[in-house]
């Protein structure tokens, strides 16, 4: 199976109002509600694609419970998330009806305790030995140290397990420097590591702060990657309109998947840049437009820079 | 005990962020979370006035577990809500932490089967025999029909329990017709009912449509009252600053707890008076300034306009 970390797990919720006006009161029109977070978005669309699937990370209270109830009616996705006090934080999309424009409002996520933190890594060491590969995702919740990634990367490391990391700021810093197989940042991300808003340099500058591969994502301009093999572009057909929100995760499953199917790299960037256009196609953040995927995969220009890249 | 009914209860949820700013997005600073719905407040100020309180209603979904939960831990409240399939809603208040000033974004709520409505109406008559006054507080939910609290009226009154009806549209219109002993409209809600904006007339149409009493709040100007004894009018010693969110709901508890209590119109009139000002000056909804409160009561001014009112 696949492991899937999300520390910071959320209940997401999704309302739709005419239109939000500030210091006024709003009729919510519609109310959809889904267990979120990265790693469970990239959970669902790696068990749409037939990957058996686990996901763990922390769960409290009763946003928990609702997120846990919701989890159960996935195919595919085993829950081995670890109980925690504090409650899962919830995400509000507030949707404008008529315009489609969304404002967001983040809660923080549950203060963890360190016997908590203790007891996740504990599980986490417990399931790597049955994955394939594992992707760490997302924002850390109060109370977890901020080298948390680092260590989580340097335990799957030790167990042989290929490991992705996919998060920001202080987390990515110390979490690259553990030298995860693969990173995925996008190009803010990787200006906040290397100071860089070159693309090409500042991936450049993260592999040398130890990633293995980089894999940048420029948004609806496709992917660039660097590893000890190559460094590729990998362009969509054409941009495509919709909701970006889990296109990023839609990455993730796709380098993923291709990881474990043995896929060379220009078709897991390939498939990582398809699922992510077809998933800005889908309404939902974890969910893909199949018959969009299936098309766009054969139209994906992938360019090779450089065949051999210096090793350091 | 006194009952008071919430059809519609609520997870309130209160968010502060630094300011809201449409189609951004907003990391949460800070959030609470409390039981919610016009009749909960009003019960909770019950209890802190010493009433033994009794509170049902509608509680569906992880939500109202949650709102379950925490009614648990308010000491004097006891639960009676009665189970449905739908999620009680929530509603989420986004304070901005600078000026103080609200966006508030309310839940429909849970939509209530006919099996589920007949339940209701069996446990409420279950309930009455051994209630004191009881108070229909708020909106209806969807599936709720429409005459329902002039139903709950009747059914009050045939069991010989005096009855509070604060609600607004429709609703009201239907439950003041089924001859309450008492409603307590604001100025707009008086306004829908009777097509008036002068708030004596408006008051003496309400009276006419049904209520024995008509209770008339004026907001920060105190209230108006009629029935069959006298018209009067109450207002505090001088308007005070703060959260207006649950002032109404001390107006309900003041003059429920003045119902039961025996005491005389005008003493009812400043203790609701006085509740509703202290309740301004508490942070929260369901709470109020005991300090306050207890300065205020005794610098109400209740006037006497006109001693006997004409029977029709």
């Amino acid at each position: 199976m696949i492991l899937t970390v999300t520390l910071n797990t959320a209940l997401d919720i999704t309302y739709h109002v005419p239109s939000l006006r500030p210091h006024t009161s709003h009729r919510v029109t519609e109310v959809t509600e889904r267990p979120g977070g990265k790693g469970l978005n990239v959970a669902r669309v790696l068990a749409a694609l037939g990957h058996e699937v686990t996901v763990t990370g922390f769960v409290g209270g009763a946003t928990g419970r609702a997120l846990q109830d919701q989890l159960a009616s996935v195919p595919g996705v085993m829950d081995a998330l670890v109980p925690v006090t504090g409650p899962t934080r919830r995400t509000i999309a507030v949707v404008d009806t008529a315009t489609g424009d969304t404002t967001q409002l983040n809660e923080p996520g549950p203060l963890v305790s360190s016997a908590e933190w203790r007891a996740f890594q504990d599980a986490y060491e417990d399931l790597l030995p049955a994955a394939s590969a594992v992707a760490l995702c997302g924002s850390l919740p109060p109370g977890v140290p901020v080298g948390a990634y680092a260590q989580l990367v340097r335990t799957a490391r030790s167990a042989s397990v290929p490991v992705l990391l996919d998060t920001s700021g202080e987390p990515l810093r110390r979490g690259v420097a553990a030298r995860p197989d693969l990173v995925k940042p996008n190009t803010d991300e990787l200006a906040e590591l290397t100071g860089s808003h070159e693309p090409f340099q500042a991936t450049r500058d993260a592999r040398r702060r130890g990633a293995h591969t980089v894999v940048a994502s420029l948004g609806p301009e496709g992917l660039l990657a660097l590893n000890a093999e190559g460094h590729w572009r990998a362009t969509p057909p054409a941009p495509v309109e919709g909701n970006p929100t889990g296109a990023g995760d839609s990455v993730v499953a796709g380098l993923l998947s291709g990881l474990v199917e043995g896929l060379a790299w220009p078709e897991r960037l390939s498939r990582a840049v398809a699922l992510s256009a077809a998933s800005v196609l889908a309404p939902v953040a974890g969910e893909f437009d199949r018959s969009a995927y299936e098309e766009l995969v054969n139209h994906v220009t992938v360019d090779l820079f450089q065949r051999q890249v210096e090793t350091w």
